[in-house]
């Protein structure tokens, strides 16, 4: 372990440990602080700091509140058809969307597509590791969730909807990772302003406006007013599409209704979250169509640069960090010291 | 019918037979020329000009040079589980799209959600009508095609994808039009450089990069260069999960080889579709959710004005030119006489 005065190394294990431990302390029951901390030392080892280590004392401080189940076991109410529907019992998300994957996966094989519909659940932390999963099992993945109502719709002034991340996964060849992306509705993750909050910097020009409506570099005015939707109306279209299709089709809340009854404990909304898989068998992209499909992505990442695929960056990161360990900084380990 | 110098004012049903009658002239049949002239003319009376009668010489020219079978009986070659796949037979999409509906519906209402994979087809017009009609039907709708090969990643500057038209629609109450959307990947559709190019009009800033990359207003240069996608690399992220949807995934062409196969007609290329319904009842969005979706983007769209939700400039001019009729340039309207 070796450190230095505002950071520290520790390996993979080691983060998974430092996520897993204050977790298991607060009385989080094995399975889901199993399946959080893979997700959070992922997203540390992918340099995803938005979805790292700093929202662990937030996931202690929701069950502390009372907010979050820390033991519920996620029931499966309803798997007719194509569609599986759990509830979570108000406990976090990823264990349940664990859980679930085996059923989903077998509804997609079995009718070329699927849905697995998740309700009462909070969840925290990237969607990417959800659809990854599934890519890596072969399904083409597409989920989303309701995420903080902050995002103003274009020419407005006002939060309209949440940051309501889509993720998109596409199985790639043996050896190699997916292609994924992850995408909020906003302009920026809230999380990237809550952290610029914390280290005092200012936000880039763009990224949000202060309840007036004018556009402001100030984290806690954006905090208080709304952020951008990212491409004008067209983001603004896709974060109203995940509000639909994540709250009001499975039955769930809309991010105003997440927020009204929140208990702003810095853990995680409450609401509802929406997977698909499809898998390519049942549509024609045989072996050769995804063959080709990979050989294409690769082309395209070689022949385009400096641009980037999704996901190039953070897979790289994921890479080195395996190797030469993960970057900390210390202010946050002995806080999560504290809680273990 | 009202004349000024420029333009000409026609009612719906003059428009839809200026769209239907050179079609049905140059031997598309019945069942094809009704499906196109209903979209061209809802696309001329939404004031959507990019996607109505200016394509209609086009359509025309792809049967004439040998491209698109005029007469081509959609067929369905599978009908397994959730997914039905169609085979166009390198006809126009619009007939074969209305055509599957049905089967699509059935199949979302037994197993809660359902795909169409329609391939080697020729698809023109917006995909809005498509994903509207399923909304009406009570449908949560989802489609994407492949596009004109146009579109750089974030940071590139050549093309590495097409314009990936992605279309959502949502059921609202009884008496309303869906929430709709149809937006290319692109910062804009390339065929809104096309009618700038035509009229001698520059493009704005941020449109476009030349071939050699460098940010372009001239219509020319970014025809030959490349279109930006919306929203820097969150656009280029869904601009590439198109391409994987409706090229590789459903066994059909990507942008690049569709452009390389194309005649260069002016009509439009060959490729795949890709549309999802998804039946509410099956998700928990029973009639209360569904009914609080719509008084959800009601008070959204009082609320938050000047900004505007989706779909509502289109809807708003549907009713006025209902009411008042259709403006055409004349110079349009007198080529589309000659091929009456």
């Amino acid at each position: 372990m070796a450190t230095n005065t505002d950071n520290i190394r520790l390996s993979f294990d080691e983060v998974r440990q430092l996520a897993e431990q204050p977790l298991l302390n607060c009385g989080i029951s094995r399975e889901h602080a199993d399946a959080m901390a893979d997700v959070v030392a992922l997203a540390e080892a992918d340099e995803a700091r938005s979805h790292g280590l700093y929202r662990i004392p937030g996931c202690v401080q929701a069950v502390r509140s009372g907010k979050v189940a820390p033991r519920a076991e996620p029931e499966v109410t309803a798997s007719a058809g194509a569609v599986v529907r759990m509830d979570a019992r108000c406990g976090f998300a990823l264990y349940p969307l664990r859980a679930g994957q085996p059923l989903l996966v077998d509804k997609a094989r079995q009718f070329g597509l699927a849905a697995l519909a998740l309700n009462n659940c909070y969840h925290f932390s990237a969607l990417w590791a959800d659809v990854e999963r599934l890519a890596e099992s072969g399904m083409v993945a597409l989920s989303c969730t309701i995420g903080a109502h902050n995002v103003a719709l274009a020419g407005g002034s006002a939060p309209a909807f949440g940051t309501n991340p889509l993720a998109f996964a596409f199985p790639r060849g043996a050896g190699r990772k997916p292609f994924v992306f992850d995408l909020s509705s906003s302009v920026v993750a809230k999380g990237e302003i809550e952290l610029r909050r914390r280290s005092g910097m200012p936000l880039p020009p763009g990224w949000a406006v202060d309840r007036e409506g004018a556009l402001t570099t100030n984290p806690d005015d954006a905090l208080n007013g709304a952020i951008l939707p990212f491409g004008g109306h067209k983001g603004a279209a896709l974060g109203l599409m995940v509000e639909l299709l994540a709250g009001p089709l499975i039955g769930d809340l809309r991010s105003a209704e997440a927020l009204a009854i929140d208990t702003h404990d810095g853990g995680p909304l409450r609401g509802g979250y929406l997977m698909l898989a499809i898998d390519p068998r049942h549509f024609g992209g045989g072996p050769g169509k995804m063959e080709d499909a990979d050989a294409w992505l690769t082309s395209l990442a070689e022949q385009h640069q400096p641009a980037r695929l999704p996901g190039t960056r953070r897979h790289a990161a994921r890479q080195r960090s395996l190797a030469q360990g993960i970057c900390i900084p210390r202010v946050l380990y002995d806080q999560l010291l504290e809680l273990c």
